[in-house]
């Protein structure tokens, strides 16, 4: 499934995005190409389609959302609202397992920490941010643009209205976003995990597919469900083969604009190394697990995030590696150095642009696994590690001021570090040593055995050895972490856990190997990708759609299914027939009571799943499928296994995005759970 | 470390090289390069010099060696002996811990199923077998000429000696290699494995390195000592930088001839798949060795397996990923076709060559996954799986004429069928279910839970459930697999253990799947690369040297260390110093006692390994270091990461061989074991 953006933010820097095939673009309501899409399809939405589609939209944290009744319905992945529905849990009523129905009003509970914001308007604010930063001297116009940006957002804030300058083209333009904001937001239905995530980690990115991956949250105002008189509404008629659809949300990130360099790292050095390394640790962990309730436990959620991110880098892999695929990058990168060959103003700016880049892609190479194990993932999967770094960085850092400290420890963002030092949180000393075993092990493969850090760090001790001392730290008591926290300085230094005093001990090595990757990749990289930015935004304009930025976008395109290279072809639509087909006494295909019960009752020819050809990415999670009268006929959950090089870029042959049919929620609801209720509320009958 | 040949057999169809680079090559002791060596270098050897080293050079399985002392002294590496050292510990004397040490000529103990075969002439029998084959039918070709083979050798052989003709450049020329073979063969000295493995995985394919992977052995004719006036000797002063040294031995197998089209499919197909498969191994095998003792000996030797195998591989796909190496593959083909398309005779013998590779290729890349988990990798690591399906396969194969059978069934190999099957072999239920639900993890995750051939196979129950439950299959009982074997194809269609059912019922979809990829990928390739072999041999002769056959061969080159990308010099030697510097509480880098007694005894800069630019690859394990005198100078054991990609081509300024320096030898013989007799004898002095 499309991970979380959050999850997925780590990943790259926000670049814009070229002249787009068809029904390729993630573009923004304001500036939809409905030219370029009439003269693909034969129709395109107008300005009042655009309209009620904007203000029925919603995003939540990570995902996609719409607003499905005047009530305050909204509807979403299951995957989305996990969170919640984990959180409402007790020990009597485990709703993962059991599905959560509320079946009246007052049954509906609470999500807390969660909100949902819908969008309102659109302002383009580039005249302004231009105006305020016209006299500003070169080294101050971060500055004065990011004090512009936060006077518009707290100027357009009232009430619930919430504002977002979005920097779209690496500022070429600046749109301000405005969003209603609702907090108290509570869980109405989500079905049982094993029916949302039918098919587990085989079934994720593939497709024909059987899940129903939806849930509905209600927005409430002063103790009511709000009232939305804006929103969309659903059909139920089942779509139908080549029927145009659009979907609205929020893509997370793409890297369309990635030099051919910059992918070239990815293909033979980030993405081998990635997914060798998920490989051996989904081993480790699977075979963790394996070993009792406990163990499975406490390695489930790591694992399940593994698997995840091995086949989604397997995708993107599997792309790059494909050289049609590479091949368009290449063509797109020579056709935008040609025309800033033939302006000299453009090629003055420009500069060498891509030879910086490409130099820091070999500066990289260099340092690459210097950086990765000594800081960026230092102790990757121990919770324990995490809390040592930050008792010992968040020392150090609070003593400097503010501007001079790393990002994660400005004042702005001291909040997260201490919530997560704060929070109560079991902890297992054995699955902590598995995490860090693997963590040296993979240092000391990768730095090899002869580097001085990796010599200092294991202090001859195998890896194994060193991570059950390290285990025993005293930091999974959380009185323990907060008093080191409060110590301070003092506190750390005179601390002797083992853990943090290993971490005290190269802190300045990765601080070190962080300083050098910031100078010479990130740094470079992100001026080289700025001038190239502005070269294409002079060439293209608004012709070409922004990279993904995790604000509202559309992307239009056809029920369609594909043809795989070795000539299958793979249909559109799933019914729910298929599901039985596919049910299994392996736990990963096992049906619930409701669906057992149901089959006898339920029409077998339903739509259940369905394949589009809508160019969308994670951040797009629950996205509504819309139809020519803009009504919802699915929500996007997923895409299929060619969708992950999307990342990339679009091919529109084999790029596909997954919903579940609205036909299927209607199923669900009506024969499977009897939440006759809530359909007559979709339906517009209450 | 190279794996034994038998393990690297699997790998690829026998080709013939292309036009050498400085210091590359597999050259065959009558067809050396002098010239081009001398140009070089500035010197190479004489005939004499070649005849003493080919009669000093020995073969065992899988490795290399050299005939070191009158007596009949062997030496080979630690790694090629490894069996017999183990086969002969016993509870009370474990030699893999504490080394095997004979300090008089009666404690020397015979190694049970090693020969030992020592070169004793080469002669050229193209002219025979030409005569012999020149009036058959094309269909009749290779049975005739098979024939003619199988008289030569008949009639060569003589009491000890051996003879095998060798199909060098696909049938360009035929040579008749004769060996005096030795069956009794005794184990006289082999360190602790700790010391000659020391650095264990971290270590595997680096240099630095401080391994003293030596052993000798003894040859024995007539219960006593063989006289081998022959012998080549050891040298036991320094190594100097630059000075020009060759190895001798028997490289097992290269790919340097296949075309651009295998190599795409290496590097984005088999490679990355064999290597995340690897990985994820790794991980369920280190995770389960860590449960505890019993665990730990199952896994143990599947575990270093693995990791040898990814580490070979993964540096394989490194030299594919490198863009230079692979141009150069490019071009060498790219030549040869421009040569070929000169002339018309060879064009019209050549045809299509390339393009039905690439065809091939193509229809191979549909069938992969299938081929690979029903049919060559089915079962993979699991004991009861391999006798499952040989007592099913045998019992159907052994029906039908010699002829018609698999490869593996046929009179001349089912005694190593029926061995494996009456072996008493120790099986542990929990080891080998961790290993069926591993394969049939992946065989549903690559060819999709919707394939009907996986839906046939798992039968609804999960990776996990299917596998405990085939793995308390009866066939761990030794009497019950000899049973059921002679018992034949009524014994099998009548049993109901659930292992011998379950192979039962789909092996006519792994046969199909066995006959689909011989037809469509495998014959079309070999007789493709029939013919551009020919084409190849028309065009260079004997200038270039084939493609390795576990044949003796030469390679030249210098006693030279080498600079990485990142400027990184790697010096050519490491000395007896390094080896305490290195030491660690880590059992991969733990000394033993002896070492650790003797540290104040022994010169700590005394040459200990060394790098050398010879082209060498597994199955020359164990080969003969050279100096220009013909002296043995080392014994080769490894290669740097770099010489993976030797595979495929031969990167002089990054290739390098790793040997354990006489030296070193003399220095563990002298200082550390007190072996003075053997030393003596070394050093001609008794």
């Amino acid at each position: 499934m499309y991970k979380n953006l959050r999850l997925a933010l780590a990943v790259a820097a926000a670049l814009i995005a070229g002249p787009a095939g068809a029904d390729e673009g993630m573009w923004t309501f304001d500036n939809f190409p409905a030219v370029r899409m009439r003269a693909a399809l034969g129709w395109a939405p107008d300005q009042a389609w655009l309209d009620r589609a904007m203000a029925g939209t919603a995003r939540l944290p990570g995902c996609s959302a719409s607003n499905v009744s005047a009530e305050g319905l909204v509807l979403t992945n299951h995957h989305c609202v996990i969170a919640c529905v984990t959180a409402l849990s007790t020990r009597e009523a485990n709703y993962i397992e059991s599905g959560f129905m509320a079946r009246a009003r007052d049954e509906e509970l609470r999500c807390a920490n969660t909100s949902v914001q819908v969008l309102a308007g659109i302002a383009d604010v580039t005249d302004a941010i231009a105006a305020a930063t016209a006299d500003a001297a070169p080294e101050a116009f971060a500055r004065v643009r990011d004090a512009e940006i936060a006077r518009l957002e707290r100027a357009c804030a009232q009430g619930p209205t919430r504002c977002e300058v979005v920097t779209l083209y690496e500022g070429g333009r600046y749109a301000l976003y405005r969003y209603r904001r609702y907090d108290d937001v509570r869980l109405v239905f989500a079905p049982e995990h094993a029916m949302a995530a039918f098919g587990g980690d085989p079934d994720n990115f593939a497709f024909p597919r059987y899940c129903i991956d939806f849930a509905f949250l209600r927005l409430y105002e002063n103790g009511r469900p709000a009232r939305t008189p804006n929103h969309l509404s659903m059909r139920f008629t089942p779509l139908q083969e080549g029927e145009i659809v659009l979907t609205a949300g929020n893509p997370g990130r793409t890297s369309r604009l990635r030099t051919t360099a910059e992918l070239a790292f990815e293909r033979e050095v980030n993405l081998p190394w990635q997914i060798d390394s998920l490989a051996e640790a989904r081993g480790r962990l699977l075979a963790y697990a394996m070993r009792g309730a406990d163990q499975e436990r406490f390695a489930s959620s790591a694992l399940q995030g593994v698997e995840n991110s091995l086949k989604g880098l397997s995708g993107r892999r599997q792309a790059l590696a494909d050289a049609a695929g590479f091949a368009r990058v290449a063509a797109r990168e020579a056709d935008l150095r040609t025309r800033v060959g033939r302006n000299r103003a453009a090629q003055r700016e420009v500069g060498d642009a891509w030879g910086e880049i490409a130099n820091a892609q070999t500066a990289y190479r260099d340092m690459f696994f210097r950086y990765q194990y000594l800081e960026a993932r230092a102790g990757e999967r121990s919770l324990l590690f995490a809390w040592a770094r930050d008792i010992v960085r968040g020392a150090a850092e609070r003593e400097r001021p503010d501007a001079e400290r790393l990002p994660r420890y400005t004042e702005a963002r001291l909040g997260v570090v201490e919530q997560s030092l704060r929070a109560q949180r079991p902890v297992s000393a054995e699955f902590e040593a598995l995490n860090l075993a693997f963590w040296l092990s993979k240092l000391r493969e990768h730095m090899t055995a002869d580097d001085p850090a990796v010599r200092r760090i294991l202090g001859g001790e195998s890896p194994e050895a060193l991570a059950n001392r390290l285990a025993r730290s005293q930091l999974s008591d959380q009185s323990f972490r907060v008093q080191l926290w409060e110590g301070a300085a003092a506190a750390v230094s005179a601390s002797d856990d083992p853990l943090v005093a290993f971490v005290r001990a190269w802190d300045g090595e990765a601080r070190a190997a962080r300083e050098q990757y910031v100078a010479q990749v990130e740094r470079p990289i992100a001026r080289a990708h700025e001038r190239i930015a502005r070269a294409r935004f002079r060439a293209f304009g608004e012709a070409a759609y922004p990279d993904a930025t995790f604000s509202p976008r559309l992307s239009y395109g056809r029920v369609e299914g594909w043809t795989e290279s070795d000539g299958r072809a793979v249909p559109a639509f799933t019914q729910a027939g298929g599901l039985y087909q596919r049910a299994a006494s392996d736990p990963a295909f096992a049906l619930t009571r409701p669906w057992i019960e149901a089959r006898a009752r339920l029409d077998a020819t339903t739509i259940f799943n369905v394949s589009t050809s809508n160019d969308i990415i994670g951040g797009n999670s629950g996205s509504p499928l819309l139809d020519r009268e803009g009504r919802v006929v699915g929500a996007a959950f997923d895409g299929n296994i060619h969708s992950l090089g999307g990342e990339y870029f679009y091919d529109g042959a084999l790029n596909r995005s997954v919903s579940v049919a609205s036909t299927a929620i209607a199923l669900a609801l009506r024969d499977v759970y009897g939440m006759t209720n809530l359909l007559a509320e979709l339906e517009g009958r209450r």
